[in-house]
């Protein structure tokens, strides 16, 4: 393809709203463009690449006995009053009603459309097990949508559902699975992705797992464990602490704590370590608006992911009335009254001669032992694991927090979505019974971003041969040089004659916009015919990542090109 | 591919429900499956199928220089907002709020999103002409939905919008596209599409064209003169039609005709045939309820879709109130008073001595000459062309009417959107001017269904090679028998080894349900290895049309099967 043909602008300048680099670099290179919030068009060459990668895709989930399928991305509501998630998932799930007032949902997962398309064809054992993935548009109305491709509103899915007659049997699929992950994100460009043990969240089941990229600008937090190899999302790793244990337990105090109101303030005044503090964080459930008053010791703070499975209700941070009896700032739970849901982390266990608030206004306690103070309490694992905590898998004080993108998430579902929705089949033992699934995802944009964050440079992207949009970059310096432009048309010409994706840059454009151009292209191999390069006889072949630049002879330059390719496929 | 592992139920009865028979066979032969309303879900083999045809499409389009990109389904309702459509359309345009209570539209068509996508690209008149198109998920949320595929709600589809400077580059384009389009339905198994003139609808511009299937079943009708080749869309072909001439005006004449109230009744009563009377067919404006009187010959059709054409504005049957003034079945031109949008079909015009409604209540005139008693009238094209009428290119009365299914469109759309949305260039002449569009579309799914429809027999679908699911269906009948078993499962190893896609049926079922699935499957070659067969040291080829039946060695079955692809593939 001719260069100056590639619909879509380019840009010198990083665009002010861009946060991270992938998303300047692909609106600056002219990838994508910004609908609305959330909502991107796609130029030809992020289409492009996308392909590549929905075709790696399609191999590997063949490769595992994967069929793939079609189903709407809008769907009747009942399909979602079915499985009880209409009722459950909170503003992300698009609710509307058509023109005849039916209520439907736009689609942003498909668990209940999977369930439904193959609720009669599994009704013996015989069936199964078997594997159904579609490459489809979803829907999810993110409050927040940021950084580009990363976090969208509407975005392509590689979505798969399997179907299984036994726990073992999901489990032997999900192995097949994972390694499916593992070879994906390889091929694609990105085998540093790990995988961590994750929150299965609005999915439901039991075990699931999130493929992360490992980069500073990631939105997830990891725990990863250097010592023994543990790793998991934040939002779900354990948290485990320990308190000191004093000789003595020291009497409550009332103290008289004027204006403070942080735990900051009143440990500095009473002049004890965080840890020594219990502090309260206060909800309220949107379920039922009902306020939700939790302890935590001070230095620690609330996951409201475990909080929120914990509580089966969606959380907000509570907006405390006058009436609510809760004096913000001085809420302890020593003689505290009212209609709350109390909660402890299990960081308070045996905590002794804490502060905490008195429950009156600028008022604190010194002195809190938990087992006396508070007898009936029950403890839950609720607080964000953090760095140098303890890891929950060797005990060590190891734990290590970075940040990651999540590409690909995989999820044992068990009978969930089959019980709910009345899917069964007839087993050898001539029983009844529902069938386990598992569901596997990947965002084909946002890991088509992610390989940009994690292959770029200041100048542009610099994008792996597999998924890249063209193979060969072509610049036909000074086009206006006879010789030159008869050389680069030659080789355009024999290089598409073998089925080489050439990107031909031969517009009389100086050498600087050509290869700044070509920069933001991102092409892995760049070949440069230019008037100095052929009076040597020869032409220059750099690839983007700047690891090769070599002047090869005119006559040997289809060979090389060739083999690069072929090196670069096998790698 | 296994057959026990085609996902999918198979039926043998013809489900009530379907009113054609590629969605009969469809369903049936566990193609597709009801979601809701106008949705499907695809099973394995339909996304087969619905994946070649997409690939025919991209290589034709990027053959006449097509980018692919891609759209977004939910748009922002601004950009509709832009080109007056999110006023102007009807209810196929689904609106609805996102959680932040903005309003957005489903995509039915992308003429506005691809204007947005290259309004900043296109500023220079060196970038033209160009063209994009994306394979994307619409939603048209219609009021009928009906045979399956053929009018759904949701659906895949090919668009695609070209840009140029001038109209002789758009017409140009525009008869690239038309011969992309011929190629491609011949390449999809359905060379008989005809091209017939359009009505343009909402999209606006000048001249379309729909390419159709001709069949009973479809669902549009089309004017085609088998003496000069005129052929259009019945919805825009111009009604030409002559007036006897009488000698002689007769006198107005107020006739009682007591509980007449249609055409036939009064025809018969004052024993005048139906082309002299003149009809009123009242309707009101979906814009502002109005009412709309529409006199016109009593043998003619009203074709509504010229109505809606001439007010600019979408019309329903009214509901005639007793305020009105109208006195339904007695309506006339003359003498009529009240507050209606009066329209003259150009039947009329020259009209003589004809019948008509008196304006009260059982009561027709008789002697209504238009020129002497509607004086001020003025005729439009608003009547349908029928069987027999004139031809309005070639002027015989040799029209005939038929039937087809809509499987592609193509539309010179001008400046509408440019301008509406302000998107200019930079003309050599300095000067700033609007481009002009062209958009072309092919629904996937329904033309699946219609080369389905155009291609089967009782027992199945007869899918053409290049779209067909798979090339050969490998029939292992009675897999219980070792030497036919071995002879099977090595032939499926070495015709896939040679890139041959195939279908395996090695289940333990009879040999008539192995056939009667393989009719349903529709794989056009058809591999029979069975005991008796094997005696004789061949097996037996059969083509899924029936045409080809044969004995082949088994040392030749592979080059033989080759061969048949080979011939196919040239077809």
């Amino acid at each position: 393809m001719k260069m100056e043909k590639v619909v879509g602008e380019r840009f010198r300048e990083r665009p002010a709203d861009c946060v991270i680099d992938s998303h300047a670099l692909m609106v600056r290179g002219g990838y994508m463009k910004y609908v609305g919030n959330g909502i991107y068009s796609q130029f030809g060459p992020l289409r492009r690449i996308c392909r590549k990668i929905e075709g790696i895709i399609r191999e590997e989930m063949d490769r595992i006995e994967g069929q793939e399928v079609q189903f709407p991305v809008a769907m009747p509501a009942s399909l979602w009053e079915e499985s009880g998630r209409y009722e459950s998932v909170g503003s992300e799930l698009l609710r509307f009603t058509d023109r005849n007032g039916s209520k439907m949902v736009l689609g942003m997962t498909h668990e209940e459309a999977s369930v439904q398309l193959v609720r009669e064809y599994g009704k013996s054992y015989a069936k199964y097990p078997f594997m159904i993935y579609q490459i489809q548009t979803k829907f999810r109305d993110e409050a927040r949508p940021r950084a580009g491709l990363i976090r969208v509103r509407e975005f392509t899915m590689k979505d798969a559902y399997s179907f299984h007659t036994s726990q073992e049997d999901l489990e032997e699929y999900y192995q097949k699975c994972y390694h499916a992950y593992e070879r994906i994100f390889a091929r694609a460009g990105i085998p540093e992705t790990i995988a961590v043990a994750s929150d299965s969240g609005m999915m439901g089941g039991s075990l699931s797992h999130e493929f992360m990229l490992l980069t500073p600008v990631g939105e997830d937090s990891i725990a990863v464990c250097p010592e023994c190899g543990f790793r998991a999302n934040v939002e779900m790793a354990e948290s485990i602490t320990e308190n000191v244990q004093d000789d003595v337990q020291k009497e409550l105090e009332l103290v008289y704590t004027p204006d403070m109101h942080t735990i900051e303030d009143v440990c500095g005044y009473l002049d004890m370590p965080k840890e020594r503090s219990c502090k309260a964080v206060v909800y309220q459930k949107n379920s039922d608006d009902g306020f939700v008053v939790l302890f935590i010791r001070g230095d620690l703070d609330v996951n409201e992911t475990k909080v929120t499975n914990f509580l089966k209700s969606e959380i907000r941070p509570a907006e405390i009335t006058q009436e609510s009896g809760l004096h913000p700032g001085f809420i302890g739970p020593f003689g505290l009254k009212g209609d709350f849901t109390v909660l402890y982390d299990n960081s308070l266990k045996s905590g002794m001669n804490l502060s905490c608030g008195g429950n009156i206004e600028e008022h604190h306690y010194t002195g809190l032992c938990m087992e006396r103070d508070c007898p009936g309490a029950e403890y839950h694992d609720l607080a964000k694991i953090t760095e140098g905590s303890v890891c929950p898998k060797c005990g060590r004080h190891s734990i290590r927090v970075s940040r990651g993108i999540e590409v690909g998430n995989i999820f044992q579902l068990g009978t969930k979505y089959t019980e709910s929705m009345g899917m069964q089949y007839l087993d050898k033992d001539g029983k009844e019974k529902y069938p386990l699934m598992g569901c596997y995802g990947i965002g084909i944009g946002r890991l088509a971003a992610s390989v940009c964050e994690a292959h770029h440079d200041e100048y542009g992207p610099i994008w792996p041969m597999a998924i890249a949009p063209w193979q060969v970059h072509l610049c036909c310096v000074r086009p206006d040089n006879k010789e030159v432009k008869e050389f680069a048309d030659k080789l355009y010409e024999e290089l598409q004659g073998r089925g080489v994706e050439v990107l031909y840059d031969d517009r009389k454009v100086s050498a600087g916009v050509m290869f700044s151009d070509a920069d933001l292209m991102g092409v892995p191999i760049r070949v440069i015919a230019s008037p100095r390069n052929m009076k040597e006889g020869c032409c220059e072949i750099v690839t983007r990542d700047k690891q090769v630049q070599k002047k090869i002879v005119l006559t040997d330059v289809v060979s090389e090109i060739m083999k690069m390719i072929l090196c670069a496929d096998k790698e």
